[in-house]
């Protein structure tokens, strides 16, 4: 079968793999229906992150259970599952209460597990899933082909946006920012509207991502950054500042804006990995500006997110469509050109089909 | 009369100084009953905080209203009053939000207001209040004189001390820690505890303090300090980390043990004013837990604090008795020795009586 490996930064190879097979009881094998390339491998690519050995890239996708191993339960061969973008037990003390993403025996694709044993990665056309009951989420039936771009957003981008929301404690009513254009951050705009926030301000200086934005549910578009952006902030809330704050970005820059943008009391939802972040305690203290967030445990969100997805037809009212987010879906065989297009800012995301 | 002026590290003084007189139609004069001495006054008597004019100190009183401006509306010569540790309108947009310590208008005692015009101490005898309708809390009836050093807590320690919980997101069941076992973090058990912990753990190695800390709910005290405390709060909590964590000292050393006993998607609340902190955002993020806090909106407290101290005699179920972290009680004219007491640790908390 074929799988993508990262070798080095600019350098990702679709190559021949050995097929995988069930090594732990609690394992199955997918077959892989859609895959896509994130922000965060962006750091690998770029050279951002580095790379000590090559590694089997790629932690989103959607697939077929090919073949389930003796302990698992609730799955059978032929179910189409989601991916969360981390594997978990679902049943450690932190995944009972809902962080999923602390697993204590629960990991990332493409490493070692626990025990040394690697786990594939999800970019290529089959999955070894270790501890698939706790990892996958079903859904009833087969999704129309149309559904499968926003089902394979929840893998990652969706689930992300969403935490950032939550962890903003975004409220009905809320004059909510979101910092970051990208596939999370649009995301995070899809997800303050649908937790009923009466005001999102999209901050995004890209036309066909406003656009996504808008469609999302952006209200307010701000293209400025920096400080003019927290101008613009300001004065379209009447100097009070946001409700909440969405930060997707992990820059410095963005969590500046995102803390400046915040009112007193309010708190910043972060999901960017942060890359030269240093958070400011003595304003935060003065201003009553919390920040919460991480790595968003997508598992958590999972089914709701399937539910809120398979329950209409897209763009249906009380149906969500983060699908949207994608703009550019290739065959696996591309998956070069799809790095190179999202590096190059020529795609907000790469879907790859194998 | 006399009031409280600090001059230098080591250095506070009762003078004689000119009876306050209403200087804006929002004013009242109250004649104080008691103050006290915060652990942040101690900022400026031990030099850590610059004094770079000598200034009127005090933040936390009770008193009679003696007089009121033409604009008081809610108060009436001759009612008990409990002042929280800043002044505010209660009515501006922050204060709308419940924010009362980011108020637009308000401001902290013994410093400049917004026109520069001073505003008083409150370890005197006298103070002017500005925006006395937003400031000010009225008791009833006068409380009976017993009440007066728990009615006098929640000026600020116990405020505190609430903020500190509500920010960590306390929730019914909780296992807690709280880091300090100063007046504030005592607060913070008592906030806890009253808020439905389950299991809070104080952090404490002073017997004196650990005593007031059982007294207000503590069910488990931990003496030892960095990394053996934190390996102490691990075990108790079978590895898994508090599920909230209240860090009321603001040194780096308490943030970090803060930050290490909470659980992944824990809320680290703190108000103890940072000194020396910096925050791991990266540790934070891989392990999903917050901060929030800052300045304690102590007014947004007081009304139903006020209830709970009033509610019952004191110790009976259903109320609560924050004046216990008073150990030292002195006349007015033994602040220095009040100040001193605190500094050498020979006491927790000072109540002065004019």
């Amino acid at each position: 079968m074929k799988a993508t490996t990262i070798y080095a930064a600019h350098d990702v190879r679709l190559e021949d793999q050995p097929e995988p097979t069930i090594q732990k009881p609690t394992d199955a094998i997918v077959k892989v229906v859609a895959a896509c390339v994130c922000g965060s491998d962006l750091w690998y690519y770029r050279g951002d992150n580095p790379i000590k050995d090559p590694f089997r890239i790629g932690h989103e996708f959607v697939g077929i259970v090919e073949e389930v191993g003796s302990d698992v339960r609730s799955l059978c061969r032929g179910d189409f599952v989601i991916t969360p973008f981390m594997y978990s037990d679902n049943s450690c003390p932190h995944c009972r209460v809902r962080i999923q993403s602390a697993c204590s025996v629960g990991g990332f694709w493409g490493g070692p597990d626990r025990a040394g044993l690697m786990v594939d990665g999800g970019q290529g056309e089959y999955v070894r899933v270790p501890l698939a009951d706790g990892t996958l989420v079903a859904t009833r039936e087969t999704p129309d082909p149309a559904m499968v771009p926003s089902l394979l957003a929840l893998s990652d981008v969706m689930g992300t946006g969403w935490h950032a929301a939550m962890a903003a404690r975004v409220q009905e009513g809320d004059t909510v920012v979101v910092v970051g254009d990208g596939a999370v951050g649009l995301s995070g705009v899809l997800a303050a509207s649908r937790m009923g926030a009466e005001r999102v301000v999209a901050m995004s200086r890209h036309e066909a991502r406003q656009q996504v934005a808008r469609s999302f549910g952006a209200t307010d578009v701000i293209a400025e950054r920096g400080e003019a952006g927290e101008a613009a902030v300001l004065e379209l809330t009447d100097g009070v500042g946001a409700d909440a704050v969405v930060e997707c970005v992990g820059t410095g820059q963005a969590m500046t804006t995102a803390l400046t943008v915040a009112r007193p009391g309010a708190t910043v939802g972060y999901v960017g990995v942060p890359h030269g972040v240093e958070l400011p305690v003595r304003t935060m203290f003065s201003h009553n500006i919390g920040v919460a967030g991480g790595v968003a445990p997508a598992r958590q969100y999972l089914p709701a997110m399937r539910d809120d997805v398979l329950s209409g037809s897209i763009n249906l009212s009380g149906s969500i469509n983060p699908g949207l987010v994608f703009d550019l879906d290739l065959p696996l065989d591309k998956v070069a050109e799809g790095y190179a297009a999202m590096d190059e800012r020529r795609a907000i995301k790469t879907m790859l089909r194998p």
